[in-house]
């Protein structure tokens, strides 16, 4: 994988295709401000848009994108769009329906990525009682809470190698994996994941995950690879938890003349990584995709690096048992 | 489970068969030691060994047995005895072949629980090329190196569940899994583990591993069950990474006038898992099987708890690259 070439703005995956190593998460950007996020963030140069059925907001990022796409601003080929199969359509009958929901609501033809958001399977739940279904089976129940079935991983996973013999995916990929879970997903796979998207930032390195994917030549996309800041309005991350405010990053930002952000996203996509940082401000948006002009040195890295405290905020373990009444660990 | 009960000896397992909370771990004593060890072990009451292919003394652990029982001492349905399956005998056609030799080597008709032993397939050494094939695929290279291969974990398991189809082992389990590779296992599995086997102690508490395999009824065996102990001679660990050593555990060996290898044990079996403890001195055989007539309080308990520092000190992504030049992780 090239991502050595510290000025180069794609990384290259497996087969030679490019994904832009900032692209611009869409979780919690609410669907009454897609059109102007995604004009937004295609006139400063955003090619790579990462989404997902649970965002609730697919049908809105459709219709921005197909505005853009007729008006000329910009074609579909241009563009890397990720989604993500979510936990209720884990059998092999829902996968391909829960694609084809997915290209109806974003308005396209195919997927450049298609993901399983999480080791997780959840009961099927029908469009047509609720969308994008969330996490409770049926939150009207007295005593609402996640209702898991068995699925295999492999079940799953041969349905989405399908979506790519049919044309409608052209990659396909996991979030949320191990090593382990990643090396038997590849020891009996007829097609490999091209890219593993986990939580990723400095006090979450995570250094054995990412080299071993990059040594199996899976490209890595950090997800919150601001830290605390995606968590902290949900109640799952203190202030203190912000690691902007962390006093070697605000040093390394003075040296640099960077935002603490930039520096961050910078360390991010140096180590190899693409990020996918959310904003909604166009001033974010354009600081947030700016990080190819400047490097860090080996030392700045490395004291980025040594911030790592293992600090995960994305965690079932934690959040399905408070806010769901489920205990669903997956990292453990 | 029924690990509630403090003054029992045995977790009841889902199918009702009695593991003994206090076994005696075999790895690293030497095959000279074991007719002595054995000998003693049985005379102290010690009804569960845990054994391994890799551990290189099954043949003289064999013996040792086979005299205790023709000597009458114990019954062979009054032993407990674990063995496990090594990383080269992963291929359905190796598995059965590994247990024959591990029972020939035992001198015994069948195993009370055989385990998968990493979640590891390294390429099959022949027998009478070497055995037990530890790390190395070829130690006499000019760069020895492992030779990982890919074997799908439900091929092996298959392979292990019929094992117990043929009555050559009463149980299955596995070691070193976490939770997903767990979840993924049972999704589909026709016989489910019985008991998981991993590195647990103060440092090192891994509570949602535990309470994840509790509530699936997988019994939980805590191997290294005094820490740092058993790798300060391998240089795994520090002398001050030991838990015996730390003021808390100190204290509450002086409160409750026991040792405290008793107060660390007794915190493991009063959690609800087994504990394999291994010893060559009689004296602390004695204390480490002698749990049963005193109760930690639950503030220390939670002391003990308190202490956790996720420090593993048996991981294959530190020592693979350090002694064996082959990037292996399984925990990340």
């Amino acid at each position: 994988m090239n991502h050595s070439d510290a000025s180069s703005t794609d990384l290259v995956l497996a087969d030679g295709s490019k994904l832009p190593k900032v692209g611009l998460g869409f979780w919690k950007i609410p669907g009454d401000q897609c059109d102007q996020v995604v004009s937004t963030a295609i006139d400063l140069g955003y090619r790579h848009f990462d989404c997902a059925c649970d965002y609730g907001n697919e049908a809105e990022i459709g219709a921005a994108m197909s505005k853009q796409f007729s008006g000329g601003s910009i074609g579909r080929d241009e563009l890397w769009v990720t989604s993500k199969l979510w936990n209720t359509y884990h059998r092999r009958e829902h996968v391909r329906l829960a694609v084809e929901k997915t290209l109806r609501d974003l308005q396209l033809d195919y997927l450049d990525l298609y993901h399983i958001h999480f080791p997780i399977s959840l009961e099927f739940v029908p469009f047509e009682d609720r969308y994008p279904p969330a996490w409770f089976f049926d939150p009207d129940a007295e005593s609402p809470a996640m209702k898991p079935v068995q699925v295999p991983i492999r079940e799953t996973w041969a349905a989405m190698e399908e979506l790519v013999d049919a044309g409608l995916v052209r990659h396909i990929g996991i979030c949320n994996f191990g090593v382990s879970l990643i090396r038997d997903l590849i020891s009996d796979c007829r097609i490999r994941p091209s890219v593993l998207q986990v939580e990723l930032h400095p006090y979450l390195t995570q250094n054995h995950l990412v080299r071993y994917a990059q040594s199996e030549n899976i490209a890595v996309t950090a997800f919150s690879p601001l830290g605390a800041k995606s968590y902290q309005p949900l109640g799952m991350a203190e202030a203190s938890d912000s690691v902007l405010d962390n006093p070697v990053v605000q040093h390394i930002a003075e040296e640099t003349g960077r935002s603490t952000a930039q520096v961050v996203l910078r360390w991010g996509v140096q180590r190899g990584t693409a990020v996918i940082p959310k904003s909604q401000q166009a001033a974010h948006l354009a600081d947030n995709l700016n990080l190819f002009d400047f490097e860090l040195t080996e030392s700045q890295m490395e004291s980025i690096s040594g911030l790592d405290q293992h600090r995960r905020f994305n965690d079932p373990a934690v959040f399905c048992e408070a806010a769901f009444n489920t205990y669903y660990p997956i990292f453990d």
